[in-house]
């Protein structure tokens, strides 16, 4: 094989924005209960008698069982009319001005998202050229964008930070803008409150930046990606996609066309599974103890599942810190993990050595470490 | 920067399935007129009278018409319940099979499509994991397999086999799964012709393989990108995606979820640029001139379209090959490169330039050239 000099890659800059509209776990308990009045009143008419004490559940929560159960206060919503590409430009936009990055730098665009803007096409990296003011001429020829949407359920992002990292390190790219961003309020069935509960709306820019091998944040050995298809129905929207496309008003009444989630089973599999062999297979490969991680962001899906994961963590040896968004945000599945990072820019001191964790539907996993090199800069625009 | 060696990547094989279901031109027209009737009869009902002759116009097609100018002949359609994931096993099972790959030896799959069997979750790279049987674990740990869905409209393939160079590249993968696939009549709209006479269902499945770097196919400069998002209406779903979320039954009815195009101007903008200064910046780049080039494949949204792109092309010096699959499968869209290649696996002889040039939606562009310099394996299921 040839030798040739490879660089390595730093995170120069992360923003996050969040939509302004609050919604407290009080708020969702009454848009549950309002659906269940409705839903009740609906089946009176149409079978004779309302729902039944096991179908009512499905609608019934309170601000208790959500702290407790689930550790989250809050999340934010998108007003009607916006979707994933305006929670991205936000936050876009925010990045370039904090990371002094002119638009006519940015050489490519990796948009992990679950929730396009539009099915099919426009792809959401296009859009967000043409929102940034990406040059579309250079030299007198059409100027080259590297683009393309990235979708991996709940490990979107650390799977479009390692492509990120592939496209830097072949010297493919030198300034690639990696957003993680959804609008998870879109996919919500309002007759289920296991994810009603849960879901909410951000958008996050990350700035990937080439430098020399030396500076290098990350290593190919650091990044760890996993599947297992034959639990896909664990996290499963049953209407919609291209194997039962959305026919029927039936099934848009009935929101079979939501996402909707056996919460038992993330649970019983997929918590014991991160807790356990899954660091044990990525840091093997890394080469790294437990003991060496000073800070980790694990994806906010349920701030007290992964209290238990961090847990089993800690009696094997870890002893860093645990970002997060505090259970403000909700689960905002491609956003979570960098939004995590932007709320706590006093963690990301030069030196630290973090891990990123992605976990969730798929099954699939989607960890990376590194070691914080370079200063970076850190915006956020959730208030 | 550091000196590491970095590898090279080949295609190790190509396969292609497509559904049984044979469309012809004069069986869309057919399906385009019964549902002519049918809005026909729904409107006299809620208005007073029927179609007038413009709104009449949008359900009429005929085989001479199709077969003129887009120049295609027939199309696939998967059956019902068989969604993108169905076509993209058909074909990754028939390409370990003709490449003598083992489930065990793919580290990672890149799933191109812009049709998701499952909207949000799970993602197809976990079906597939577990349709091949790739296995879940390996010395006693949980087995690595890298994974992403990825999506850039029509431009989605090119951009899938970007990310696979630069992820072999990098040294982060060895032997990649590169699935094209689309179920394409998932999207259509029957009471409009623009796409319905036009799109398609296949799957294919490319083997990506480390090779030593000097016997390298491709170069990170032989890879071309751009977006242009300014004109992203001329190919866009109305509603459906997180921005316009499907609520009604109305928007149902009328398929405001399913793919539009404005044909003209795709007509007036995409081909002339393909045809000139994309090819023409994309070139530069690579530092190929257009007559090096013996074998081009183009995205086949429109055969007669392409021509006039090669047309283009042949004045300024062009004089290769065109692969297609000669109008018989129709828009494909993420399949519709790899389905030209397995169709035509004489072309594909050692020592030979190609080109292949994915358009579209977003608008997007990604182009990649290369050299063959192994023999690969090529099968088609297609009957």
């Amino acid at each position: 094989m040839a030798s040739v000099s490879v660089p390595g890659m730093r995170l120069a800059g992360i923003s996050a924005h969040a939509p302004a509209q609050v919604w407290s776990n009080v708020k969702v308990a009454a848009r549950l209960r309002l659906a269940r009045i409705q839903r009740d009143a609906q089946l009176r008419r149409e079978r004779g008698h309302g729902l039944t004490g096991d179908e009512a559940r499905e609608f019934t929560t309170s601000d208790r069982w959500v702290r407790r159960f689930i550790g989250f206060t809050e999340r934010r919503f998108s007003e009607n009319g916006e979707g994933t590409i305006d929670l991205a430009t936000a936050a876009a936009r925010r990045l370039l001005e904090s990371t002094d990055c002119a638009p006519a730098d940015v050489d490519g665009i990796l948009f992990a998202s679950v929730t396009p803007s539009y099915l099919y096409s426009p792809p959401d990296a296009a859009l967000l050229q043409e929102r940034l003011g990406i040059p579309l001429v250079q030299g007198g020829l059409p100027r080259e964008t590297r683009a393309a949407d990235v979708s991996l359920a709940c490990s979107s992002w650390v799977a479009a930070l390692m492509l990120a990292y592939a496209l830097i390190r072949s010297g493919m790219a030198r300034n690639l803008l990696l957003v993680g961003a959804d609008r998870m309020s879109a996919t919500i069935n309002w007759r289920d409150r296991s994810f009603a509960t849960v879901l909410g709306d951000a958008g996050t820019a990350t700035l990937c930046t080439a430098v020399p091998a030396e500076e290098d944040w990350f290593a190919p050995a650091q990044f760890w990606s996993w599947l297992d298809g034959g639990s896909a129905d664990i996290i499963r929207t049953p209407v919609g996609g291209s194997r039962h496309p959305l026919r029927t008003c039936e099934d848009l009444e009935n929101a079979r066309h939501c996402l909707a989630m056996d919460g038992r089973a993330v649970r019983e599999v997929l918590v014991p599974f991160v807790g356990g062999p899954a660091i044990q297979a990525a840091l093997a490969k890394a080469g790294w103890p437990l003991d060496s991680l000073d800070l980790v962001a694990l994806h906010e899906a349920n701030l007290v599942l992964n209290e238990s994961i961090v847990g089993s963590w800690r009696k094997r040896g870890f002893r860093g810190e645990v970002l997060s968004a505090g259970g403000r945000f909700g689960n905002t599945t491609s956003a979570s993990i960098p939004l995590a990072l932007a709320l706590n820019p006093a963690a990301l001191a030069t030196g630290r050595r973090f891990g990123l964790f992605g976990f969730g539907g798929g099954l699939s996993a989607s960890f990376a470490f590194g070691t914080i090199r370079h200063p970076l800069e850190v915006a956020a625009s959730v208030d």
